[in-house]
């Protein structure tokens, strides 16, 4: 556990170690973390999404700029579907983000979603507690996609900001991408280009269509590649941050985040005990499975009925 | 178990209760399904994702009609992003769907996302399951939106078609949402407007600097809205099929996709039983987690360490 105390100790290469056994879902984790959360609970965290070309890599580099200038420390999660054929990352995001990288107050990390299924948000609280409890005081989340993992992600931010471009199209297709719900604030980059004030008012139309609360979405437009809107944009985030802190509602969905961690936790846990025990312990079925010889369902059935042999698989070690 | 027997027989009200029943996670679905995999396993499955707003709904309407021509009868899977406002589907493409909702030979389900948190794949491989062994010989599977879940779902096509429209931005973001790697058939939709044929060939340059595969991915314009360009792409997918049925590679894809169906199976079993029984059986470290008293991760290292309480938690029902 010395990796642990030399992280804690502000140890960055610590720290990178640390978020690679978060992103690979090592099994002893928990624990990890476990060790870790009295040093944590102080970060505060920011989700940027939408749709695919709509600058959002920009917009956070911009905004690590301004949180900079507040003195702020600076984690960044870019949540990242990288390619097997590129060999990661696709190379502009991260060149541009590299104008942090030498500043120690930034800790920028991407999440790389090859050959992964599911696990990602969980992978994602992971790296949140991790630098939290490395001191970072702003966490920004970016998602580089719109779909229900990118949804489930946004659910670890407290603020969550979505990322349109005038030409993505009839905001309509805001609506059934799930956007309209986890919007804290919308911002219209690119704004320079034509349709962004009727995308604007659209927006505002829709919002407006809601039943009414407490928290007003704000639409904004910025140009981010000009530096045009960000502090506006900062500003709305703090105005929603302070608004989180006195909403009941906000709070009730924190305890319930917390709650799911911790069902996510668990049944992780027990998904890497089958996977990694399953292949000794049942050989012959799983070959029977591979093959089509036997169907996935009777044999899951099969097996969820063997109660001894299910304790063996499911049992931490001695 | 009398609901199985009337699905078998060919009863589509037997049918969509199942399928909820899919949708819902319903934890004997395990059983349901093993019972009937001896009628199944014949289902060719077809997935249509691309973006938002690339006119996936009519694409699917379209190719829904050249299958009837064909006498193939139809199972239709829509994934649907339902917002909790507009109180389910966004209402256009249902209407557009309903020119087949009187065919008997055509079943058209929707799968809600809403307030869902991963499962989705399980819940759509599930579905197709059961559409199999009611006797759909194609299955469509339509996602909205492009994200890892939508990816995971593609997963259990045989055929992936991704839809793209000329508005859709620069072909970089298709790499960025990992769309080239899961694409059997790129259609550029709405192909009368500007860019369409810029961006077919800035597909086919990027496709061309893979390495050589025995499959060539087509890249086919279509009008969707106008019927032009489906009968193409139809043939192109049966030419996939039939490339699918020879490959080595395909066939081994397949077997890993058995394999991970029976860990999601088992995984899914044992995460429904943690949900089910620990806000009974640990009602005060429940509490301790929703108040922030506990961190999630302690309180599940504790759980986990407490080898009697977990068994209890794990076995099945006597």
């Amino acid at each position: 556990m010395d990796l642990v105390d030399r992280m804690l100790a502000g140890d960055r290469v610590a720290l990178a170690k640390l978020m690679s056994r978060a992103e690979n879902e090592a099994p002893d984790l928990p624990e990890v973390l476990a060790r870790i959360a009295p040093r944590g609970g102080r970060a505060y965290t920011i989700g940027i999404t939408g749709p695919p070309g709509a600058g959002k890599s920009t917009l956070v580099d911009r905004l690590v700029d301004k949180l900079r200038v507040e003195q702020a420390t600076v984690g960044v999660i870019a949540v990242d579907p990288s390619s097997p054929f590129s060999g990661g990352a696709v190379l502009g995001d991260r060149i541009r983000m590299q104008s942090h990288c030498l500043d120690p107050e930034v800790f920028i990390r991407s999440l790389s979603t090859r050959g992964r299924r599911g696990g990602l948000a969980r992978a994602t609280r992971q790296m949140v507690r991790l630098l939290d409890a490395f001191g970072k005081g702003t966490i920004l989340i970016e998602t580089v996609g719109v779909g229900q993992t990118e949804l489930d992600i946004m659910e670890v931010a407290q603020t969550v900001v979505v990322v349109l471009v005038p030409e993505a199209g009839d905001t309509i297709q805001v609506m059934k991408a799930g956007l309209l719900e986890i919007a804290h604030i919308f911002v219209v980059n690119k704004a320079d280009r034509e349709g962004a004030f009727r995308m604007k008012a659209e927006l505002e139309q829709m919002l407006h269509l809601r039943p009414a609360a407490s928290w007003t979405v704000p639409v904004l437009l910025t140009e981010a590649n000009r530096d045009h809107g960000i502090t506006e944009l900062l500003a709305a985030i703090h105005a929603h941050r302070r608004y989180v802190a006195s909403d009941g509602a906000a709070q009730r969905a924190a305890a319930e985040h917390r709650v799911r961690e911790f069902f996510d936790v668990l049944s992780g846990t027990l998904a890497g005990r089958l996977e990694s025990r399953v292949p000794d312990a049942y050989a012959p079925l799983l070959a029977r499975v591979r093959e089509g010889a036997q169907d996935p369902y009777g044999a899951a059935v099969e097996l969820l009925a063997d109660r001894d042999g299910l304790r063996r698989l499911l049992d931490g070690d001695e």
